[in-house]
């Protein structure tokens, strides 16, 4: 199988403590370790700022729902044809979302997705932070405050997009695999028999 | 739900009969009738044509084994943001190269996907032949020659990515919509218990 | 002289029957075998879906006229930068609009064309077809039903624009020569004395 | 029909003497006035700087043909979507190299025009120039010294593709209209009867 | 220290004398020979051509101010990365809107410098000739009128931006260098002690 | 005056004391306190993990230089029109690399500016990460590493400019105001009695 990433994965038992601490901490809530934790992890100082930006953007409360900013992740990461976000995080959308289909939607293209047209003012303008931000101006202050986003939602969409248009390039430039337990996360009832070598059924 | 397409769906009854016949051949093999069909329909001699273009590609001899065609569609149809392709030729790939995983791979970034590298070459000039078909020269031909395609492979390749240069946007200006069952299919081993609120994976 | 197309090019008398009466309409009725027909020929079922799907866009009746069905195809052709098609469209354009001038005008910027403010909405509906599918939406439709299209015509516009998507793609990689007779057709009043090498006019 | 720049047009007799007599020199050669002497008289220093800087780099003696020179000018204002410059340049590049073909050719897609590796080569260069200007470097020159290219074709070439690309965006932004003339030039044998609405030649 | 241009740079004695003349006239003004003199005057002809329109556009009368002419250089020259021109226009900037700020803020994102809605305007249309003057059209002008600009005011505008889409190319091209005395000049008080050879503009 | 963002910026007094002191610490080395420290304190999670990143990633040890991980900053936030990240850091480049002149080149056009073709081939990875990282590969880290960057040096070189496309983004969108002080800073060799409020750091 692929590394998940080019450059070392340092092992848990080598790590500082508080970084085995957080990584064992998702390990038992999602049942494995996400790669992007242990291909971070060879720059510690670098992991701990990334996760407590992560967390402080994603966790905390607002106007966005968790899955509202799981739909930004999506789109602008496939935008930027980052596979670890696509696939990781649309399995979070999925989750977050309680539907099997709108990561996949999202990721396609998300002007035909199944969203409100809310939503769709909201990653409009959260692709235009990710690929023309120099272009952004009170234009689209306006047309997101039409829409019932406030200046604190705005600034939640605004700086979701800018947080992964870095998680992006880090994902690309290490090559980082995303883990096979998020192809298949929100897609069925139970964990049940995905098979990571699936037999197709007769077509 | 969403409309299959932004123009009529003419009903199986209203079809002439060789229409008619195709489509539920279709639906006897896969067990629904992809929505392609029932989108095209709208126009009998287009989907005549469209459908006898699309199996002299698609389900001809040659160099190029069935899931590599697949590929070709998934990665070039992603960067035309085309989601009724991504999503009902992603599963045809999962289900012809029995891999669970290989279509979320080449739809986020095909360069990180899990594929030879005789495939990657064949998913560059593919793309080019997408993007920027002006540019396609002897050089390209060159490469490909050196990876083991002969110029009939070659010409496989660049008309799956043409021809689906035409699918992508017939699918997207009438924002044709993917069947429910194609995003579970070929990502696990059986019928089983499908996902909260999922429309089930009959098969 | 160049080759017609980079891939064999079969004789008439070897190629299937129904394919040579094709051909052989072609060249009664327009006094030579435009090098599509014998491009493509290479492949005979591409061959007959291609141009079975061909007749069914340009030659149907409907409410966009001839002439506006190949200006579509001269300016997105132009845009792809396929050679073949801009020179042989080109030349049906000046014929079916009886206006010597209208191809060239189109193929360099069809913004400065002399076409009416309804041929120029048709002409940036068939470009965001061509360039940006994926932002179709139903702004489009609206803009285009004030100017008097009904659905069927912009079914037309985009289909034909797909079409010569693939068609543009497949002149491209095959580096398909326009036939010397395209040139100058629809150009002058006569057949003339119209010199392959053409002495200069007087400057 | 329209006017020959959406700008006011100086009649002949209401100029400085030194335009009129460039104007009047020129209508004396090709029997007809181009518009782009028109257009730019309505601002009398800048048509003469225009002119003197035209006739510098086109009039010039060296390593580029005329011709050559002319293929430069097709190539870009294609690729600048320039009308004016494509169909009245066009027209100057079939009278000096005398080939009927060569400037639709060019202006559609170079690469697959009738024309040497080096000037394939000059053109690759040129249209560098013109769109990514600000990536030449030292290994462009490389490559043209190869083709036998001296450092003062270089500069010609370069210059010719950068004069165009200012020519284009005055050509665009005024609207200018091309000559009439233009269109037949160089493409028939002789004056004949070129009718300016050409009933089509038989097909 | 690198060269003025990648072409040979004459001696002043050796030129022409009425482009000497121009040379001696500028440094006696500025206090050095900005390095554009000298590159060009490697051709002659061209030199000549070159500064007659530079001064026909830069020093007329007219409804933009010099400092607004200034601006559409600085604007322009950085989206097409001239480094020549940014350097040296940005210092003529400077001095004549006596603001030592202004050249590297429209430099950096014009959209977020400190200029009036109305030069706001004017950027926006430079931007688009330089950039897409094929999509120039009636409703650019209207935009522009609505903002005060007469007809002649927009000719200036499209001239300067069209004047440098060409100079930004010769700059690139030749690899022209920029003189030190440009880098300080208008952003102190006065003549100072400071960095190498720098020689401010009064303020 | 212009506002520092378009978001409320936070009086000292009123932040956390750990936000305080750290920007009291910056204000006693820089002598006032750059805008971005005030624009994020509106968010004092994301203000706290932004800076543990930008200290991890700009003031560890390593390969690089503290003025080459400046040239990154400069170069890429100048592709991305970031008026705040390149006046700031452009003034801190020019401390760091006690050079004058170097931040104006590399933001104009970074292959033009007086750097080494070590510092080049890091500039042209840097600017691949930030703006087509999804093309990144093997090839990228084999030129790098023959010009003797490590491993740990192309993590730092990806990883800063992946961190400034956040923050590029986050700049634009809150439209954040370089402070006065940072245009003169680096380009004068002392205090001085330069242009208004200019602080120019020591040198």
């Amino acid at each position: 199988m692929k590394p998940i990433s080019r450059y070392p994965v340092p092992k848990l038992a080598d790590l500082p403590q508080d970084i085995r601490s957080r990584i064992e901490a998702v390990q038992e809530k999602a049942g494995f370790v996400p790669n992007v934790f242990l291909a971070l992890a060879h720059r510690p100082d670098e992991f701990r700022a990334f996760f407590a930006y992560h967390d402080a953007l994603m966790d905390k409360q607002g106007g966005l729902t968790k899955a509202e900013r799981e739909m930004i992740v999506v789109a602008t990461s496939a935008a930027n044809q980052c596979q670890y976000c696509v696939v990781a995080h649309g399995a979070i959308l999925r989750v977050r979302a309680k539907d099997p289909h709108i990561a996949d939607q999202v990721a396609a293209n998300y002007r035909k997705a199944d969203i409100t047209p809310k939503q769709r003012a909201m990653l409009d303008f959260a692709m235009k932070v990710s690929r023309q931000a120099e272009e952004v101006g009170d234009d689209d202050f306006e047309r997101l405050r039409k829409h019932g986003f406030g200046d604190e939602d705005i600034w939640d969409i605004a700086a979701v997009s800018a947080f992964f248009a870095m998680s992006n390039r880090l994902a690309n430039f290490t090559t980082m695999r995303p883990n096979d337990e998020f192809y298949l996360m929100g897609r069925v009832a139970a964990p049940a028999a995905p098979a990571p070598r699936a037999e197709p059924a007769a077509r």
